[in-house]
């Protein structure tokens, strides 16, 4: 097999998602957005990652595989176009397994306790005592998915930075072993967006925390999370001046609305006084409800039609089975193990 | 799917070797006699561990690849009939990764960090501060074996009990969260056999150290090895009586000689006085030499004959991914990831 070189050739991008819920407004600014433009001109796939879901989701995997199409039918509403990107399942693709087990034996356990998202996810999760093996694991797994696909641009939040030099770990002593380039190191790809926060403006986005608004939100649920958004607790009379700083209101402003200077605008008047939390929310409202009808809508179809979403997935995974094997034969390679 | 009943059903039974270096009388005597005779009556599969052996040699992994057919080459030279026994290579068996890696969400660190034979392991090998998590991990991959094979009777050595334990635990979680019997519990067979002696007397069986008969040995090394053996160091003249307690040379005469009233009057005659080591090292040898002769010319026209053992692993490990297919279709089942 060939050494693969990157020169003159376009970024192979991959994302992914655990599939342990539905993906909500913080995806869609965060990652989906970009990844719609990003297909353009590059080669992505993106994983629905049951497995790493299951990681910490065990002993509750109803809730991953009844999210699996939730997510697949999320990609298509925001314009994931299937013809673009690859979307394929993780559990579909045993080569990301068997090369997840063969680099478990280049790394040690105490580099991965070291990981310090790992760290904090354990710490957030009380894992302490009762600690899966699966999850300490699930960088390698990571890397995994990231060799597999000879990935060379990864997106990701500065958390995932972490991960990102773990895999480029792996493909050092990958390359290493081998006296050649076999694995292509990645780079991340950070997002430009910060992490939006939640609604009550408190705690990580969560469907069970009720504090997200979900891509497929009806105006109802849009209505009632905006009303009950987290802005300055101490602008308590509209005349008085108001904060702009952790208002969640203006956070989701900056995020989603098209009219940059009448934010701006917006701000100055909040600022100085006279400006009330209801016409800030209302003008937020306004524009997540016209930002989110036509993927409400193209969701509910795409949900309705699960034999479509079935389909892109086994198109997707077969072709993604294709790119793995070809990674773990080249693995395979190195340690010996292509007898037949 | 359908629970496996037990009932009425040959045993089924999985047993295998880490292919990191020739097999050697300790395990002929331990295991693969028992094989010989198992495979009569029984439904037997035999792993050739070559992904496990990785697990500590990744960075030497010509030491698990060089040997993979030399181990097929042991079983058939013993009598392992491949037409009654399925022999397979570990990495032919995607499923048993993809096992692996679901039975890792149920596992903890610290109960991986409680087994006892692991943790002696680690130790022996001084990997206290660079355990690489595919060692510390690997009973969890043996779970996937014995379960794989939905094997029911695993003949170990009393010191691998841990290792049974630990996969009837993860059989428990499994049929627990599937609320049926999806998973056969296995149960150990115990070998008669206490485990043979290195011919120093003080040391594990290596090929390193130069302290075990291989069973492909030539005339002249089983000569060499016989006449260094650790016989009694305080049996200094021949009138001496002779003690037979950690003598190597009568533990071996007992393993291997046929006529067991001959070694008992040996023994006595040496315990008396006046049988020298020279003695009973000649009748060892020649037992050795009788026994190994034709299993060393079977073993010289198998190793030359690559093609064959190719063809052997290719058969039963296209027999062993069925197999193995199956239950991982149970077992993704139970997790909701047979979509399609």
């Amino acid at each position: 097999m060939k050494t693969k070189q990157n020169t003159h050739k376009p970024e192979i991008i991959l994302t992914g998602d655990r599939a342990t819920g539905p993906l909500h407004l913080g995806h869609y600014i965060g990652s989906l957005k970009q990844r719609v433009a990003l297909q353009e001109n590059h080669e992505q796939t993106i994983l629905v990652a049951d497995m790493q879901g299951l990681t910490d989701n065990a002993y509750n995997p109803k809730k991953v595989s009844s999210n699996i199409l939730n997510v697949v039918a999320d990609y298509l509403a925001v314009g994931i176009d299937p013809n673009k990107t690859t979307i394929c399942l993780q559990s579909q693709l045993p080569a990301l397994a068997e090369l997840t087990m063969y680099y478990s034996n280049l790394v040690t356990i105490s580099r991965l306790e070291r990981n310090p998202t790992v760290k904090s996810e354990i710490q957030n999760k009380g894992f302490e005592r009762s600690l899966p093996a699966g999850f300490l694991t699930y960088p390698i797994s990571q890397a995994a998915d990231i060799t597999g696909f000879n990935a060379t641009l990864i997106p990701v939040g500065d958390d995932q930075l972490p991960m990102i030099e773990q895999t480029n770990e792996i493909v050092r002593k990958i390359n290493s072993l081998a006296g050649r380039l076999v694995l292509t190191p990645c780079k991340p790809l950070l997002s430009a967006a910060s992490r939006l926060p939640s609604t009550d403006g408190k705690n990580k986005m969560s469907k069970s925390m009720g504090n997200a608004i979900n891509l497929g939100a009806s105006e109802k649920e849009i209505s009632v999370a905006v009303k009950s958004m987290y802005t300055d607790p101490n602008h308590l009379r509209v005349e008085d001046p108001g904060n702009l700083e952790g208002n969640v209101v203006f956070t989701y402003l900056d995020a989603f609305h098209p009219d940059v200077s009448y934010i701006r605008q917006l701000k100055q008047h909040y600022q100085k006084g006279g400006l009330g939390d209801g016409i800030t929310k209302k003008v937020l409202e306004e524009c997540l409800q016209e930002m989110l009808k036509p993927i409400r809508e193209r969701r509910a179809e795409f949900i309705n039609d699960k034999a479509q979403l079935i389909d892109i997935l086994v198109n997707g995974s077969q072709i993604a089975r294709d790119k793995t094997e070809k990674v773990l034969f080249d693995v395979k390679d190195i340690f010996g193990l292509n007898l037949f």
